[in-house]
C-alpha cells in the first residue's frame, strides 16, 4: 500500500509497496481517506521522539473489517483517538481509560505505532469513533487538533471574566483561540499573520497584531501556541502574576531560558497535550467552529512529499492528505 | 551604623557609616538584633534583580519609635514581612493585602527598599508581626524562609494520600520538607549530603540520598529546591504525568532546558516565591520544626563579610548575623 513513512536512514519519503497492516484481536482495519499534517510530524522528521515508521495522527476513514467477534464498525465512518494503552487491570491509567499517559501506551505516528498517512491503518476499536453524519469530512479531519484544544478546559478550569490570550496564529493557536471562543470564554488571539489571525476574527475572536500588542502582565490564562523561546518569553510577559500559562506546543530543542519570572510572579505552567475526542465531536457536529478556511491544500497521497513541503511555508495553515 | 552593602561597583562590603534609616509616616524603626543569609542574598551578589543597597530580608527586632500615633509596637519583639504594596485603593493586590505581587511593591533587600543586615532598619507597621513570647530568637529568625515554605499549601491542595518529594537538602529544601511534614504530608528529601538529611530525618521526615533514589515518575507532588538545571531535570524525572512540580528556588540565569517533558507529561510547574508569616509564626508557637540544628554559626556584625564566605561552603546550612 501506499504509506508516508520517515526514518532516520532515508529521511522522509513515500512507500508505494509498505505492507498493508492486519488488524490484531480487537483492531478493526479503516482503509484511510483523508489524513492532515501536523507540526509534531514535521518535528518527527527533525528527530523528535526517536520515531521511525509511517507518519501520522489525524485522520479520517472508513471500516473494512473487524478482528472480533463485533462486526458493527464495518462501513462506518470513523476517527480514532490517537494513543491506546496496555488495558491492564493494575495500570492506573488505563483504569480510568485515560490512555494518553499509560507509562506502556502506543501512539499512532509518533510512538510504537505505524501511523495514518498511508491506506490503511489499524486502531483498538475502544479508541475509535464515528462521524455523525452532520460532519463533513473537511471538518471531521480535524477532530485530533480540536481535541487537543479542547483539552485545556479539561485539565484548567477558566472562569468566563478571566482574560484568556492565545499566543499564536499557527493552526494550533487558531483552533485554540476558536475553541476558546467556542466555550464562551474571553480570548484574544495574538499573532503576525493578518490574513491567519483574519480567520479566527471571521468566526468572532478578538484578534491583534503581535506589533500592536500589549505586554503588560494582564492576562489570567495565556495560551503559548509558537513553540519558540520568544513566544515563551512573550507569554511569561502577558501572563499575570498567579496567572497560568498553558504550554501547548511540543518543543523538540534545548532551549536557553530563564525561569525566574515564573518564581517571581508565581506563574502557573501548564502543560497540555492530546484531548478527548468526545467533547470535539460534539463540538463539529454543532458547527460551533467552521476549519474549512483552515485548509491551504489537499494534496493527493502521490503529492504527500510536496505536502510536508507546502507545510513549511508561513503562508500555509493546514495542508491535508487524500488517500 | 553598621550595615551590610552590596553595589556593582564596591561589591559586598561592611560600612561602618551608613546613614540610619528615619521611618516615615507609618512606619517603626526597628533595632536588628539578628539576621539570616539566604542564597538570594548571595545572588544579589553576583548580580540578580539588580539591587543596589543594605542586603537581607529576613530578621528579628525590638521596635524603638513609631512615627504615627499608635506607639504600642514599641519595645516589642518583632519581624516583618519582606513586601509591602502602594496600598492605593484601586491595587487589585494591596486590596487583598496580597503586597508581594503588588506591581508597585518594595521588598526588602531586594527591590527598591534598603535591607535588614544593619543595625536598623524600618517597615510599615501592617507587616509587622510580634513575636510569640514561646518562640526564642534562634527560632524566630527563621520565620520568613519558614513562610516561604508554607506558602506551598497556601497555593496547591495536597492530598494526605499523596506522595510528595523535596530535591534538595540546602536550607530551602530541609525547611520545605520539615514543613510539608509538620503539615501531615507525606513527604521523603532527597540530597546529596548524608549530614543535612540527618537534620530532617531526626525530626521525622523520610530522606534518600540522591544516588539511591529511584526516578521513576512516580511522586504526584515534587518541589525543586536545588536551583540547578540537573535538578530541574530529575523534578521532571521524579513527577507523574499529571502532576505538580513546584518550582521553589529563583534562578537567576539563563538555562537551557527542556520543556518537551512538561507538554507530553501535562505536568504542572507551579512557581511559588514568599509566604505569609501567619501560619509560619503559628508552626514555630506550636513547636513544630526545630531549626537549631539549621544553625552553623552565628557572626557579629563586623565578620559579616565572612558570614558570607562561609555560606557558600557546601557544609555550611545556614549563618546568621548577629547586630
Amino acid at each position: 500500500m501506499k504509506a508516508v513513512v520517515f526514518n532516520d536512514k532515508d529521511g522522509l519519503r513515500l512507500d508505494n509497496n509498505y505492507p498493508k497492516p492486519v488488524p490484531e484481536k480487537g483492531e478493526a482495519l479503516i482503509r484511510v481517506t483523508m489524513a492532515g499534517i501536523c507540526n509534531t510530524d514535521f518535528e518527527i522528521t527533525k528527530g523528535y521522539m526517536g520515531y521511525n515508521g509511517v507518519l501520522g495522527h489525524e485522520f479520517i476513514g472508513v471500516v473494512e473489517d473487524v478482528n472480533g467477534d463485533d462486526k458493527s464498525l464495518v462501513g462506518k465512518r470513523v476517527t480514532a483517538e490517537i494513543s491506546y494503552g496496555c488495558d491492564d487491570p493494575d495500570c492506573e491509567w488505563c483504569a480510568v481509560k485515560n490512555y494518553r499517559h499509560c507509562p506502556n501506551r502506543h501512539t499512532l505516528g509518533i510512538w510504537r505505532k505505524d501511523g495514518c498517512m498511508a491506506e490503511y491503518v489499524t486502531m483498538p476499536t475502544n479508541v475509535i469513533f464515528e462521524i455523525p453524519d452532520e460532519v463533513a469530512d473537511e471538518q471531521a479531519v480535524f477532530v485530533e487538533p480540536l481535541a487537543a484544544a479542547c483539552e485545556i478546559t479539561e485539565q484548567l478550569h477558566i472562569q468566563p471574566i478571566q482574560k484568556v490570550v492565545v499566543l499564536g496564529d499557527g493552526k494550533l493557536g487558531l483552533t485554540t483561540a476558536l475553541t476558546l471562543h467556542a466555550q464562551c470564554l474571553d480570548v484574544t488571539l495574538i499573532g503576525k499573520h493578518q490574513n491567519k489571525l483574519d480567520i479566527a476574527k471571521a468566526q468572532g475572536v478578538k484578534t491583534i497584531l503581535l506589533n500592536d500588542a500589549k505586554i503588560d502582565n494582564s492576562y489570567d490564562v495565556v495560551v503559548e501556541a509558537t513553540g519558540s523561546v520568544s513566544g515563551f518569553e512573550t507569554s511569561l510577559g502577558l501572563v499575570k502574576p498567579r496567572g497560568v500559562l498553558v504550554l501547548k506546543s511540543t518543543i523538540a530543542t534545548g532551549k536557553e531560558l530563564n525561569l525566574a519570572p515564573i518564581v517571581i510572579n508565581e506563574i502557573t505552567v501548564l502543560g497540555s497535550r492530546c484531548g478527548q475526542f468526545k467533547p470535539a465531536l460534539n463540538l463539529l457536529k454543532n458547527k460551533r467552529i467552521d476549519f474549512k478556511p483552515f485548509i491551504s491544500k489537499i494534496y493527493p497521497a502521490d503529492e504527500a512529499i510536496e505536502a510536508f513541503e507546502a507545510n513549511k511555508s508561513k503562508e500555509t495553515v493546514k495542508v491535508l492528505i487524500s488517500f
